[in-house]
């Protein structure tokens, strides 16, 4: 019996994991979201109906996946009678009880990567952690989760959340980081692709030995006089000198702790 | 006409270029360090003479390499007579005047990558930045980083310095956020290879779009709810919850004054 799905949310994540579940032939019956053309844009690629009316969610589907920000959360869900279905956040952070007041079927379905509507990623070595109320709901995600990805585990809320922290250290802030390298560099007429050998090789080694010991630069060496070169320099950047003042301190520190 | 030289410094960056230069057929003649096992271990791997005594270094190499930390170069180099020799510092850095009371002919040989002394790096792929007190300078060392790099270009001190900069945010300041990652993770018994998959998709989609496009996650968003709770369980890790909530504001300001 093919399972029928409902999208809540047409954002990246919701995006790119609607696309992999329709190409693994899981029938997406509809696609939510408040945004009219977001709904309009993913019900095309998936070639399937969307509504912006919380009101008109169908009733008929089996499992429904919510990825809205987690402040229109309950704006939503309490619109709409779950009845008995499958309700399912695919949240790093929120505990599967959130569900709770929505739905008597709860289940969490995470996926630890970073989506971005356009680009497509291989789900296959995508960790997928799921959990839910019960055996035979987790059961359900399980199996789902089995069709697109070769990484499957169940985990707790609790663990989940340090996990999301992890990722949010390891992904955006880290992105964000590439980010200001970028500006800095265009501001002095320097392409970014200089770097690309840098941070290939800084990923590289951090999965290659433990990152720790692949430390490397003035904060870990605590050269001072570099150190305040390059917060001279910055002066012109005020938005990342704070920040660089911040993250030196923090290596330094990291660091001089582990040596005592 | 072979060229000889010696290495004054035997840390990373040290350890890694001259082991390079060496196998391009590069005559190292020479390995000074204060740090007695790393003279002698560097100058084992090269087959070559090591000294700890700045007033014992060759008078006969032709070219000088400086890899020493900022704070100590003047206390080695203003004990060496360097004469008409060409004495080079591989600092991102210190401007190349920083050597002209030492020496008359004078270069910098900055190759841009993270080096850790037992990890081999591609060094084809390896930018290298060169910059000499005189056009003959300039193309000696343009000619010998070209035995080992495909990508050698000429850059002047004060741009140098913002792609030092540059480097210092997509490297190191990477590299402990994935310390902080891999600490989370094992605080919760959960195994740093878990994150593999997102740091590499995190490298490539930088690489792939503008960093500033590939932005994700609840700081970008301003997801208050996310950010609360994980600073909340963040309480018990004082040392990174600070740079948690720096880091996020700083992603939010850039944004927001990006869509402004």
């Amino acid at each position: 019996m093919s399972q029928r799905v409902v999208f809540i949310g047409a954002g990246n994540l919701a995006t790119r994991l609607a696309v992999e579940l329709k190409e693994q032939g899981i029938l997406i019956e509809q696609v939510y979201s408040r945004t009219e053309s977001s709904a309009e844009k993913l019900s095309q690629l998936l070639q399937t109906d969307y509504t912006t009316t919380p009101e008109q969610i169908v009733r008929d589907a089996d499992i429904y996946f919510v990825a809205l920000k987690d402040a229109v959360i309950d704006n939503v869900l309490s619109k709409v009678e779950f009845e008995d279905k499958l309700l399912v956040h695919c949240s790093g952070s929120l505990p599967l009880s959130v569900l709770n007041k929505y739905a008597q079927n709860t289940g969490v379905f995470y996926p630890l990567q970073t989506f971005t509507k356009h680009r497509a990623v291989d789900f296959k070595k995508v960790p997928i952690f799921v959990e839910a109320n019960s055996e035979v709901n987790e059961i359900i995600l399980l199996k789902l989760a089995e069709k697109i990805s070769e990484k499957v585990s169940i985990l707790e809320s609790e663990k989940r959340l340090f996990l999301h922290i992890a990722a949010v250290f390891a992904c955006n802030f880290v992105n964000h980081l590439y980010t200001i390298a970028s500006d800095l560099l265009k501001s002095n007429n320097i392409s970014f692709d200089i770097v690309h050998p840098l941070i290939r090789e800084t990923a590289l080694k951090a999965m290659s030995m433990e990152p720790q010991k692949a430390q490397t630069g003035p904060a870990v060496r605590f050269d001072r006089n570099i150190i305040s070169a390059h917060m001279d320099a910055l002066g012109t950047f005020p938005e990342f000198r704070g920040l660089y003042l911040e993250i030196s301190e923090n290596i330094y520190n990291y660091h001089k702790h582990l040596q005592q």
